[in-house]
């Protein structure tokens, strides 16, 4: 990243690329994105809801950005219906620029057959495999392993120490970072006595376009065929995709959740923080699942479901708050059973 | 991996090859393993249980390797009692073959006094420290680290970005996936005051023979003496291992399980995904863990448990069934009160 | 390491070293520390509390480490408050000693105007990136990448193939282990349609004095601002530390556990294994929080909790024990629902 090359734009124009309302000092000059507690009178932030107006006011920011029911604030605004999306638009005008492409450096392995679309970029110590292609302006920074026969599409950026195993394909605009694995053997074994015989793992991992995946991520290839991760999904830091998984379009998969073999997710579907699904399921499209729940079935599409195992969100909610009083419980239980039996007795009697 | 490397077999050899029965046409020739609705005809594929004979049925394959219950399939059949182990015999003799060996890359670092076996193969970007040992046929991917003393045995693979620090001891036939840490410092510190004095870890890895690590896993060297992968344990992605634990033999170990310090597990032990055990305990052999289970008291042999904290599997089981209907008990529990109380004036009065 | 400079003391000046009282032979020559049943004659052991008083006995060390309730066990012993410091003290004065500086290796990638200190270890296959700057005796070990700008404080050691991204800031007698990432994006998308669009992360990582990080963590740099890891703080291996988060002081984060982003957790805070944390929360000083636990609430300082969702650690241990009989509970509930309705039936007539 360069940091020297200051970017201004005045409120006006920073409007129109978001295509949002402005209200207030066309003219003014911002150079750079805060928080709301840290903007400054040349910088832009923003508020996403009612809850932070307070703040809003007191804010020294020179503009915010905010949704069309917080128009009375007396500020410079940029009124728009995706405060958090606008914010996301100006973010990227003023953040640090990558540098020009250097080519490819004389101390990177490049293996033999290798095709190298235009303005390529290859650090040092980056490992490129006999017969890979990059597409344009691919970037493989330091001590990036690509194995042989590896594609990579367009634009492509793979983050240091990376590793991507042979034959594995990866889709245009795809940002993989450090320490992620695509391609290493699935977990398959079969039992042979008390022992147990290695299932070789002769598939592939297919990344389609505008996917991201973490840091340190874990993504095995396929027994046989492949493990696909389609077009748009975004998966958090720590994630293990066991061979054969199918991870739908623009799914969203946070921090170390583990997904097991030959499941399939739908699309649009969000798993949270530190969810585990096992082996062979079916997840609709648009579930939601509660972090760190367990998922033993398939789940239709549209569902929201929490819990280990998960059950629906609704019951798991009132459960959590029955188990936060359990003992309680138990004692009323305990008492009925005593006071039952005092009946009993008279009843019998 | 080279692909051009077209192998093929008779039904008749692939069969001798499994010791499985031969039904149909012997000399039907095979160049290929594939799922059972992939599978073309000069393809094998297989059949574990009834649960599949629909698609049996419908099925391409040019054979099938099924059990002996299936055996009234109208198909080229390969009839064995374990067909899932000669499946992956069979996909063994069709995978990708290894490439020959390079040699020792130019653009490896390879420090003073290390002994080099027969045959290895040093890829370029590794590191290899001093005084290490490699044995015969040993492979070493690039950006693969070995630190000083390290020995390896024969025929080991270590993957791409995989870290084996200093001194730790690998056997034959071990299979390192990459971005494994082998010999990582246990977490330990002895508290001072307020803050912590960092306890030097002195001890070792040691790993037996036959075991395969997948990616990204940590195993922390011993604090004294050593931490033990012993011989044939299976180990899948983003598992954590700490200092001073025994791993048995043939223990099967899922993605993103961690075994706290000094912990024993026994022999054939199988721990699910995300299961977390405490430090200091014995896991005895055969034992089985259900995903995401808490193990935080010693567990004798042969028991199956589940649940954090984990209890018997049958109990967890029962009580995921009671829990998906708590509101319902809690209610009835409720109304109950209600109606004794009901009754109680009646009695008293 | 080198093991060849062999390090001897007498139990006398072990204990002036420790601050120890002495009983026994002052001249005792003492040359290695080990575990209670696996010290010789010529090595120190260390005992903290009376469970272990019969393996001291049995002991074949040449001296103890002991509480002072222990005095009166027949042995050469030094004799402190705080054995296990004690142990750890003298286990780094007999642990291997890292080798003498190497100085920068030609086989390491030197970016453009970096600032080297005194001493600096730059090992084979390191990218340091433009204008780094590496305190006084810094070791960069084989396979690291270092981005531009990063600054690196004295002392601090990076173990192989870790990844620092551009301009995130470490302090003094750092230590991060293997594998570990920092300064990879945060996961921030804000949602476009049905998609996402990414929300640059322009922040950075910043890790104070005497912080010490695991094999395989990732710790994200902030959307805007800092990512901050405070003073004293220890990380296990395979944590996760999302964007914006603050982790206070001399606080202990167990394996594998996972903080959301903006999370501001305070200090002398412990998390015990697996444990997950929602964001833009607030932990408390001084809390503990179980394995496993999922933290979707602020804690007040001084609470110990557990449970996902966690609850009082005080009524969790209560659950566990009535989850442990749940299926009886449930009995005993439709049992007292049937002798209800016998009475109701008598009362009613």
């Amino acid at each position: 990243m360069a940091r020297d090359d200051i970017v201004e734009r005045t409120l006006g124009e920073l409007a129109r690329q978001v295509g949002g309302e402005l209200q207030g000092d066309s003219d003014l000059r911002i150079s750079g994105v805060a928080g709301i507690e840290e903007a400054q009178s040349n910088e832009i932030s923003f508020v996403v809801g009612p809850k932070y107006v307070g703040k809003a006011h007191e804010s020294k920011a020179g503009a915010l950005i905010v949704p069309p029911k917080l128009r009375d604030l007396n500020k410079s605004l940029i009124i728009t219906d995706n405060p958090y999306l606008a914010f996301a638009k100006i973010l990227s005008i003023f953040a640090p620029k990558p540098r020009p492409p250097l080519g490819v450096s004389s101390k990177a392995h490049i293996g033999a057959e290798v095709k190298l679309g235009d303005n390529v970029c290859i650090h040092p110590n980056v490992y490129l495999g006999d017969s890979a292609v990059l597409g344009n302006r691919v970037t493989l920074h330091g001590g990036v392993y690509v194995g042989s026969e590896v594609c990579i599409g367009n634009d492509s950026i793979i983050y240091p120490n990376v590793t991507i195993l042979d034959r594995c394909i990866i889709g245009d605009r795809v940002i993989i970072h450090s320490g992620t694995v695509v391609g290493s053997d699935g977990f398959g074994f079969a039992q042979d006595g008390t022992s147990y015989f290695k299932i070789p793992q002769v598939g592939i991992v297919h990344i389609d376009d505008d996917v991201e995946i973490g840091a340190n991520c874990t993504i095995d290839r396929a027994t046989m065929g492949k493990t696909w991760i389609q077009r748009g999904a975004k998966i958090d830091n720590l994630v293990q995709i066991a061979h054969n998984v199918v991870l739908g379009e623009d799914s969203i998969i946070i921090a170390q959740v583990g997904i097991s073999g030959s499941t399939k997710v739908g699309k649009n579907v969000i798993l949270a923080g530190q969810v585990g699904v096992t082996g062979h399921l079916e997840i609709g499209d648009n579930v939601r699942v509660g972090a760190q729940s367990g998922i033993a079935k398939s789940i239709p599409p549209g569902q929201t479901v929490s819990g280990s195992p998960a059950i629906s969100h609704r019951t798991w909610l009132k459960n959590c708050q029955i188990l936060s009083r359990l003992p309680e419980l138990r004692k009323k239980i305990l008492s009925l059973e005593k006071r039952l039996a005092a009946i009993e007795q008279v009843t019998d009697s």
